[in-house]
């Protein structure tokens, strides 16, 4: 993998809810700034200064759950007040576009990314990674498998919370939750990335979350 | 005008360098979260929550000078590690894409833009519109050109810690810039939308910074 492309979407609703995007943020960053990540004086690994991002905002045409509306801060209203259109070809040939720009094989990163994400998304081809089960496993396989382990919190703002004593900022926007997902890997980022070239997924291999009636996704 | 796209570049140094361009960074806001801006509880205005973002970096083919490369933090080396391509067709089909997804007319804004980083860029088709003159302009409006207003410095982080007693941050990335820029249009959006109906220039009457030897710029 030369480069992680990290993702985060935020929709209309839990998968239950056969949910539609309504954002989608990408943070394009090379595998040489992964493996030796810059510090701080404190020695806490800080955003890498070479980073594409895209951020791109779409209207669903279902209905937000009030649930997410509220935890997302994005609404049907808000986003026909700015006009935004829906996941069309031009988001396509956005990504398609931002990604031809970064040095190929590339791998997309997400958290909970084979349950949401990536069966979400499902579009595209490069690899995906989830780092949900990858850093269980990866403690899992610290701790042999003991109970403590076991209790801990997997959830992005839970990892957050572990290894920098801080709380994330901007969390349920894309961009905010992609940043600390970048943080998230940074901090493991020796054992994630030799994780990453052995475990991540052929997007082929990824199912689509749910048929949706006029499938943007047949080409998945 | 119905969305403005707020713009920063980093590039190789000052124009008498004849300077490529090593970073762009893009904010798409709609006219609607500029005429009524969400504000904190303290009355300061906040980014919309929706917000469309673009940032790529690029490897330029002549080197930095000493000073660009100290304060933007980006060097030819740090761009190659990263296996950054140059500005190529992936850039422009990038561009177009992301802005295909903006509600037209739209209009372009950077600080300083006609003398910078409109020259500099000179592709695309949109309007195009300069906060630094515009700022000047309606302080003369307002003060009837009185010595004082005429002494106020105009860079983007004087006008940032005039309007927010704060230090603007990541100062000389494309993205921090393009943030500081978008906060100072907030604090003064009604008298800049005014000014950017009546002002805006057709792209058509930028002239670029200079003719580069191979020139991606001909369909200026």
């Amino acid at each position: 993998m030369s480069t992680f492309v990290f993702l985060d979407l935020e929709a209309t609703g839990l998968p239950s809810a056969e949910p539609e995007i309504a954002e989608l943020s990408l943070f394009a960053v090379h595998r040489s700034s992964l493996e030796n990540p810059e510090r701080n004086e404190l020695g806490i690994p800080v955003l890498p200064r070479v980073l594409d991002k895209l951020t791109l905002c779409m209207s669903p045409t279902r209905p937000f759950t009030a649930k997410a509306s509220e935890i997302t801060g994005l609404s049907s209203e808000g986003l026909a007040r700015s006009r935004k259109a829906g996941f069309d070809g031009a988001v396509v040939r956005t990504l398609q576009a931002f990604l031809s720009r970064q040095e190929g094989p590339i791998c997309l990163v997400a958290h909970n990314g084979f349950d949401y994400d990536f069966p979400l998304l499902c579009h595209g081809t490069p690899s995906a990674w989830d780092t949900l089960p990858a850093l269980r496993g990866l403690d899992r396989a610290h701790s042999h498998g003991t109970r403590a382990q076991g209790r801990k919190g997997y959830s992005l703002g839970s990892l957050f919370r572990r290894y920098f004593g801080a709380e994330p900022s901007a969390a349920h926007s894309a961009e905010g939750d992609v940043h600390t997902l970048l943080m998230v890997f940074l901090h493991r980022a020796a054992e994630l990335l030799s994780w990453a070239d052995e475990q991540a997924r052929s997007w082929l291999h990824i199912q689509p979350m749910y048929t949706p009636p006029d499938s943007l996704c047949g080409a998945c």
